[in-house]
């Protein structure tokens, strides 16, 4: 406890040091950034890891239309349904949309159709914890701002009509006919309001319940439900049937209407959630807000951004800080809140669970966040961060009905969404990092757990045969090179543990990529259960059929991180990766080729840096001793795929791994390798970057000279040789030197040695 | 506490000296009885209470047909499906029949249709606590037990085939397409089976989960969803679209099985229920039962019946015993345990509620049991039972979303069922009786809120005008006449607490009756909004359109227990009551009349015995100062409507209502105004009665001399005038003499001192 209480100490000093910075960088977010075609965040009032993103919502689409929706709002439209509880931010999938509440005045209008209003983007105010718009039809103004676990409204309506608010519990992103399979809502003394809808959608079985309560007195309500609740159960006397004035109504299609009379003053809603119950969101409500404090709660909003933003000073063009600061902002909300004031909160098999002493989070978007997104966490937040996510993913391990760690995890709940076992390289990242605050048993059991789980995706057939056959599963190619990543980490923390037997069980999977690898073609292919690879073979094949996931053999092909030796002996030398490489960012492509694959966009050559699988190839070429050639592609990369603008993200943020690919590259330095050490290499994009580390020390990043070139680099005045770096070099501090030339320095990390260390097989 | 345990050890000593006395009454039990065609008792295994009710279903019929099957099992039919845990005794409407577990041996056959086997009724054996039948294709035996939470099973297997349990989750009493809306079901480590399913039946949001385990190791398990989950939230990889064989799965049409291989042994499974969580059902599961010892379970049940049965002794005929003790049996079973060990509960708002020094019971079928079945066990049960009764009914009023108290409760939730809120004279009673542990503010304030809910069922209307119209809710006039009976209940309670206020309002609702009784026909009749009594009037109209609740006119006219001098005088004297009693009993009736009424059977003229709101008539000619035709009428009725066999019940059994009246009536005394603390005379029907009364003293009551009329009567040799007794003179023990003769003795009870006290409009 000691030396803990001792590093916040020390962080708050630094802290205070650099107020003004904070609110630079504050002032630098933009969350419009994205909410254009393809980046899928939302413009609503969120604050750092919140469980509650209360945001408007444009359209509801039907499931099949609604991927373009998965954020609820969408920049090109021009009218808002209303503004709802929870939302993703950049996921390529959804659900959510919880609790919709919309202002009305005048009338009571009860379907979206109706209730619907236009609105001006000129009308809108964005900020990080803040969103305000002004609704056209009812001229409501309407403001949001949060708690991590209150939404609060403030709407200001035309004083000379009669305010209402309209709650629709139908309302989802991703709704389809039978999603909400049962709601409830409940007018309480006082005016509180509790309900819960419950829904099959992404997740299998979600129970959302909330409390809510209003700063002026509650002077009529209507609860409709909207989809008949069977005759087979309400042929029976009684107040559901006759009433309509009841203080309570269940069904499958609630919609409430709460009437106010003529309001002098702004209508202030504080509307808690909660995974537990409605109990839980009352003691969640009144833990969190009081008195319809709006200002108070924005002003607090602001703050805790402040606070976190302020881990990270950039100094570079006001464009380049509005990027940064908001891909900082976006990689400041998952893994999030997912447990109760309590301590209470509902585990993977739909059971109500206790924390201890740590906090359960979800919103796992892993085979997406493990790659950069959870490294930057653990580089800049305070080490309880980890330690909760650690804590939440075994916890969801022991408490999983299959007994295996999370793939695709919100509120507590599997979706099953993508491939792998990315849980793994995050506990593995997390243990060689030196975070201990859990048991590091546990952690690697639920690790091997995983990786053992033989009815899980091609797994049993994995371990039997070495890889994943394309005739049984459709992305055998793509889950054997993962698996193999994923594996290797276990590898890396068996061993740092002293067990043998798990390290070498593992160690020989990790090498299993090499088993769907075709050295004759040089590429990575789908490969039959009967041993041969399939035919015919199109490297730039994508999508159903292909035996990739989101990609083709053009970026699955360099998916060894683990074994880059390998890669360029069976290529036949470094040239040749070069050459690979070269012929991916140079690729003439057929946009046919993409036609039915999601996820698709920002596209140089076959290199796809909308997606995931692209993010760690630009730095390949520093593997095959040609850093420069790197320098020169993530120029490339940078200067096409961020804009500050709504349409400025090339693709789906992702819960920040697109945020936090551009976070690391600007700084100068990539984690090419989660579970490793080490960070590779690249150039920095800012002239200056300070890092104030979470154990109160300070690193100084710092751009020297002109060019696009790195000539030598310095770690406190030392000359560093080497293209990659450790993270304990990193949690050091100090002065960290970039300088720059306008000419490639092809000599810098030349020599074996130089390169990182999985250019030896024999790893550690 | 000190007389406490004084009570429970004279208590003791009383049992104990009485052993002989209760396996007797144990062996007279016969739990076949009732379970013909309209009885809809079950002859499974249950303790007395108890909150699992383990018993066979022979079919499964959609809603609309399923009346006949609410009990599950049918006498007359010859197969039998498998035994599921959950079931009403006596109810005329139903739902549960959850987990239905049935063997199998050889191949696994997992659709009702292949599953089903017949079976005779010569391999039955049926007994308080445990049941056992051989089922005809598999050739297995089933043996059924149970504790209060958990249900036991023993199933011997053909020893050279391989064993199987089919548990199907798709299988319901009262079904129908959609019912279930989410299972669930789990393989955990060492064989411990659990899972949930939720259902929208007569309750609106059941949830009811289940722990189980078997007393071999399970060999293999098929998991298999047949209502596939909609395509749109399993669009994506994992386990649940892949796997056949993982331990989890979830859906709406779940039917799993277990293998055992061979079994040289018989098969026990103990499964226990919880409405809270599947924690909560294993921690019952391992709180009741260990060790998978059957007949250290049975014998357990056999005690805990042995105990309550022996709380009564009969001398009679042997007919007459068995019709006797099987009543007690069946008065022995509602409202049942509805919590887990921990005392955790599910309210009628559907949240986990902690219930503290006090048991949370269920299962309020109150339209009925607060006739005779409550007073009963008021009379029979340690005073512990009804205060349990009296803390879950203030629970479930300070719980419910309505702020009332339940109508028709079952596991915590609010069915809507019958009219009337009759909660409030199963409070008075307990009260106006004496018991007095619990909070009296609270009791009166839940009886008068809901007394006071508009909304509920025309109660506005009914405070506005006095009555109910008909052309509002069509059931108006029964409604009018037991909010009557009620509310003067209500008013007794607070005349006792000193309460003026709520007296008064009370005591003016309670004369509420006389605004549909319409003197010049002599009849309670539908009145319209307008005033006016509806045109054309028929008295014997009944059903839809009526005015009345499973009955009419000739039933609903004499209800007015709290004030049969009003209707005397309204009718114009007490000859006039009687000649409208004799001409209800003596009438002739056109079935046709009855065609679409549920519950009605047992008919003796327009009196209609299978169906409550006839119970207190025959007591009625003792109002009128004609004791002797009351002992006519009783004669007749027990003569033509008790048999001890499967068809020996007239109608449903309500919970408990049905053999209530049975055994007062035996007796030779009934309460015909529950809420008052006296009960009206009518004729023993056995030789002789000893009660052993939960205060340890004992109570005999002797019918001397042969004869259908009783000629005097006397209180521990005190000669007794009055037709009725008072509740403190039956605890007060001792010896209570019917001398019988074979001539009607007309002065006994004439003069009007002798007549119940409502026989004066100033009570009390």
């Amino acid at each position: 406890m000691k030396s803990l209480l001792v590093r916040s100490a020390l962080l708050a000093v630094c802290l205070g040091g650099i107020a003004g910075a904070q609110s630079a960088a504050f002032r630098s977010v933009d969350p419009m950034i994205g909410t254009g075609p393809d980046g899928h965040t939302f413009p609503g009032a969120v604050v750092p890891f919140g469980m509650v993103q209360l945001s408007p919502d444009t359209e509801i689409k039907p499931f099949k239309q609604s991927y373009k929706w998965a954020a609820g709002y969408r920049y090109e439209d021009s009218s808002i349904l209303g503004f709802s509880h929870t939302h993703f931010s950049g996921a390529g999938h959804s659900d959510l949309g919880d609790v919709l509440i919309t202002p009305e005045a005048g009338e009571v209008k009860l379907e979206p159709a109706d209730y619907r209003s236009t609105f001006q983007h000129k009308s809108e105010t964005a900020e990080p914890g803040y969103y305000a718009v002004t609704l056209d039809t009812p001229q409501v103004r309407a403001e949001l701002t949060a708690t991590t676990r209150v939404g609060v409204h403030r709407y200001t309506f035309p004083s000379d009509k009669p305010a209402h608010l309209v709650v629709d519990l139908r309302s989802s992103i991703y709704s389809y006919a039978g999603k909400v399979m049962w709601s409830r809502v409940r007018l309480r003394e006082g005016g509180l309001v509790t309900g819960m809808r419950e829904t099959r959608g992404w997740a299998p079985a979600r129970q959302l319940y909330f409390a809510m309560r209003f700063s002026a007195p509650v002077t009529g309500h209507l609860f409709r439900n909207v989809e008949p609740v069977p005759q087979e159960y309400l042929g029976f006397s009684g107040v559901r049937r006759d009433a309509t004035d009841v203080p309570f109504k269940e069904g499958r299609g609630l919609v409430a209407a709460f009437d106010f009379g003529q309001l002098a003053r702004p209508l202030v809603v504080e509307v808690a959630l909660s995974t537990v119950s409605e109990e839980g969101a009352i003691a969640n409500l009144n833990a969190e807000v009081k008195g319809f404090d709006f200002d108070g709660v924005r002003a607090q909003a602001r703050a805790a951004w402040e606070k976190e933003l302020g881990r990270v000073e950039f100094s570079g063009t006001e464009a380049m800080k509005k990027n940064l600061y908001t891909a900082l902002y976006h990689a400041l909300m998952a893994p999030s809140t997912a447990m109760d004031v309590d301590g209470r909160y509902r585990g993977p098999d739909e059971e109500v669970h206790q924390a201890k002493n740590w906090e359960f989070v979800s919103t796992f978007s892993l085979w997406d966040t493990y790659r950069a997104e959870q490294p930057l966490m653990t580089l800049l937040q305070p080490e309880e961060r980890t330690n909760n996510v650690v804590h939440s993913l075994i916890a969801s391990q022991q408490q999983s009905p299959y007994g295996i760690l999370p793939v695709w995890q919100f509120a507590g709940l599997e979706t099953w969404c993508m491939i792998g076992y990315h849980a793994v390289p995050i506990l593995a990242d997390a243990y060689r990092k030196g975070i201990r605050g859990y048991d590091a048993e546990a952690a690697l059991n639920a690790m091997v757990a995983s990786a053992r789980y033989r009815q899980y995706e091609g797994v049993g057939e994995y371990i039997d045969r070495g890889y994943v056959p394309v005739d049984h599963d459709d992305e055998s190619a793509s889950e054997t090179m993962e698996y193999a990543f994923d594996d290797w980490t276990i590898a890396q923390m068996a061993h740092a543990m002293g067990k043998k037997e798990i390290e070498q069980e593992f160690t020989k999977r990790a090498a299993y990529w090499r088993n769907v690898f075709d050295a004759k073609s040089g590429f990575v292919r789908p490969r039959l259960a009967d041993g041969s690879f399939r035919e015919p073979f199109d490297p730039a094949k994508a999508g159903n059929g292909s035996g990739f996931t989101e990609g083709n053999a053009w970026q699955y092909s360099w998916y060894q991180p683990q074994d880059e030796a390998g890669l360029i002996q069976l290529l036949g030398g470094e040239d040749k990766l070069i050459q690979k490489l070269d012929a991916m960012f140079d690729a003439k492509v057929d946009p046919k080729q993409y036609a039915d694959v999601e996820d698709i966009a920002g596209m140089i050559g076959q290199y796809i840096h909308g997606n995931e699988p692209s993010h760690h190839l630009a730095y390949l070429y520093a593997y095959a001793g040609a850093p420069w050639r790197t320098q020169e592609r993530l120029k490339q990369i940078i200067e096409s795929q961020y804009r500050p603008a709504p349409d400025g993200l090339v693709g789906n943020d992702d819960l920040g791994q697109m945020s936090a690919w551009l976070l690391f590259t600007s700084m100068g330095f990539y984690p090419v390798a989660p579970g490793s050490n080490e960070y590779v290499l690249g150039r920095p994009f800012v002239d200056e970057t300070t890092l104030h580390l979470p154990n109160g020390k300070t690193l100084r990043i710092v751009k020297e000279g002109s060019g696009d070139y790195v000539g030598s680099v310095s770690l406190n005045r030392q000359p560093l040789t080497r293209v990659f770096l450790r993270h304990d070099e990193l949690l050091a501090g100090g002065e960290f030197h970039f300088t720059m030339q306008s000419t490639p320095n092809k000599e810098f990390g030349r020599t074996p040695s130089a390169r990182p260390y999985s250019m030896s097989t024999a790893a550690y």
